[in-house]
């Protein structure tokens, strides 16, 4: 079964956004076993989407497309597929339940062009968006289905996966495809890949992996495609298995759609622990991670953000002769700053980061991209330098990363 | 005049990458004044290669096509332009010399898939790439011009810029195409569209207006095309100065590529002022975005992340009474946030947050989404409430916008 995925938009052909909805769309439905045919993008111009709907419906039975429904003038994906699919168009009562609920929960006033965004063909039927205002809409020809979704990735992606998916899976018989991911953190793809040699090679056809790069992490997905769930259920647990083995347990950090902030969350809960943190080079994303996850009020306490000398001397205690002999990115001071909070907020846990982020700061003897690591537990100190690379905003992420798995490995092999 | 975008490869289509060339593209080819008539993705397939030229060579004056031209058997870009232009395969020595220099000075061997690279359609022009081993090229068909470049993006923008935009912009007369975007915090997209409705209804033709909105932020593109640079951007300038004066200035933080935390940043180096932020609700969101600016420590003195009452009380000295009698989320504690972090680090200014992110902790009176924020400078304290919505992670970066503008606002008018 063929996909085309349509995204609308003048702000993505002038290259003011970049097109990321066709990515999740594409690999949503490349899991349910859908072939994507092609992505097109075009303007917001009603001639050039009725053009698009056309041509993609011929060749495909699914049509996915995003973009073009908020509440302004130039937003005609509306009128397009009214004119296509013909019908009238009516007040969509409980759309305009939510959009309503939506303005006055914001105690915000509502304007007409927000309440006739509640207004829909009659020709098609209503995916109710509960986040946000421009309701989700799908058409049918012949036996080819149409989707128009919002293009605020937010909003097009809970609709995707609680309304259009399931849909999909009941309307059409599709093949099993089974999908496991493993989520490793601090080993470079071409290690992975050189440690896979050989089990790659032996692969049965039915088998695929992908490596998914991004910054300080890596996705290996493995894929099996057939129509007796249970044999492809079991053969790919199996192959899982034989991969797990092949690499150091201390990178894989949970599966699927697990967060490696989760899984620290789930560890301190897990033993019923608490944790302060006391960052400089990382300036407030590893706690940023912590508290991305819901219900992290439970382990987690607070931390310094510690980005001037002074805040590490006043408030974490750190003796000023250490960081004028060692300086502040060293062992010496990374360990002390663990210490510091850990002590100065009364927890089980801390862990710390000194490095250099860049662009600039770097010397010979510590060149940009040095970072040095402290994790710490009631019984163990554990220290690490790493020398990531010259990007700014990657250096961050990869020593919140590195920090983050340095803390997961110490807290289960304390308790 | 118009162009069309192919980008080639499966990893597109299943959503395991994200097409970031196709954005730098149509970006490059915006700026000289080109139309990007549509963006197409497709597989690595020669059928849908070959139809993908074949349509777009009907429409458009000019194709940038990226991706398959690697040395693997996936990669078949090359074979599909061979056959649809014609001609023979013929080794190019300069290419030749090119990759044979980028594997010696890599003191890496040369496979033979690697020198078969350097061979090139006799029906081309070669556009040399020194950054990679595949050629990019150019075919010309009646007067329309097709561009074949590598998908590495470094690889893709070298080649575009030193040689594609330089030759398109001899070749042909193009029309002026100018952009200004007015970057926004805190107003939704239909305010701001009922505050431009007579402005709007009232445009000449040669402007276009555009709404980008993203959580928190509202980015308002105006452009504008025709021959007479000088008195586009005159014309230009004077609508931008119209929009501006429809809008609240507070709310209007920069233009085109300015980031809010980036604005903080030059008001903060402009008055040589210094800053410290607590951070409850936003959990190390605000701290994390004001250090991604490089240069940022000459400002950014630390944070604490308050997330535990405990913290609240011992480290930023807040009586626990005041927590106890008027709650966390309140304008008494989150201004005592601020005043005893700015204590704390001895800073001019500091910001504070304090609130209920969600998805647990709401009540009747504070429901999920309830924020206060407080921004503090040397003789000024100003304190707001902020009803969000129910979305965790929404709630945590509308907060930290919230927080930044407000406290650019309060350093723009003390000094």
């Amino acid at each position: 079964m063929n996909a085309d995925i349509i995204t609308i938009g003048d702000e993505i052909l002038i290259g003011q956004v970049i097109d990321t909805n066709s990515a999740f769309i594409g690999s949503e439905l490349t899991k349910i076993g859908i072939n994507i045919r092609q992505i097109l993008s075009v303007s917001d111009n009603e001639t050039d989407i009725l053009n698009a709907i056309e041509k993609s419906i011929e060749k495909s039975d699914l049509i996915i497309m995003t973009g073009g429904l908020g509440p302004t003038s130039d937003d005609i994906t509306k009128p397009a597929l009214l004119r296509y699919f013909g019908g009238n168009l009516v007040l969509h009562q409980e759309s305009l339940r939510v959009i309503i609920d939506f303005f006055t929960l914001r105690s915000k006033s509502i304007s007409e062009r927000n309440l006739k965004q509640a207004e829909v063909p009659d020709t098609c039927k209503v995916l109710i968006n509960r986040s946000g205002t421009a309701p989700g809409m799908m058409f049918k020809k012949d036996e080819k289905l149409v989707f128009s979704l919002p293009g605020v990735p937010f909003e097009m992606k809970e609709l995707l996966t609680t309304e259009v998916i399931p849909f999909i899976k009941t309307k059409f018989e599709l093949p099993f495809h089974l999908h496991r991911t493993i989520l490793t953190e601090g080993i470079p793809e071409s290690s992975i890949a050189d440690l896979l040699k050989d089990w790659e090679e032996n692969l049965s056809e039915d088998i695929r992996i992908a490596y998914l790069p991004s910054p300080g992490l890596l996705r290996l997905r493995v894929s099996i495609s057939g129509n007796n769930e249970e044999y492809l259920n079991y053969k790919l647990n199996n192959e899982i298995d034989k991969v797990i083995k092949l690499i150091d347990e201390k990178h894989v950090f949970g599966y699927d759609h697990d967060t490696l902030e989760q899984k620290v969350g789930d560890e301190l809960v897990r033993c019923s622990s608490t944790i302060a943190i006391a960052e400089s080079c990382t300036g407030g994303k590893i706690s940023n991670l912590i508290t991305s996850v819901a219900g992290s009020s439970r382990y987690f306490k607070g931390s310094v953000i510690a980005y001037d000398n002074e805040i590490k001397t006043d408030i974490l205690n750190i003796p000023y002769e250490v960081i004028e002999n060692f300086g502040a990115v060293s062992e010496q001071v990374v360990s002390k700053m663990a210490q510091g909070v850990k002590d100065l907020m009364k927890t089980d846990f801390a862990v710390a980061t000194s490095g250099i982020a860049g662009p600039g700061g770097g010397t010979d003897d510590k060149p940009i991209g040095t970072t040095w690591i402290c994790a710490i537990s009631p019984k163990k100190i554990v220290t690490k330098k790493f020398l990531f690379g010259e990007n700014r905003e990657r250096n961050m992420i990869r020593a919140s990363f590195a920090a983050l798995n340095m803390l997961r490995n110490l807290i289960k092999e304390t308790i």
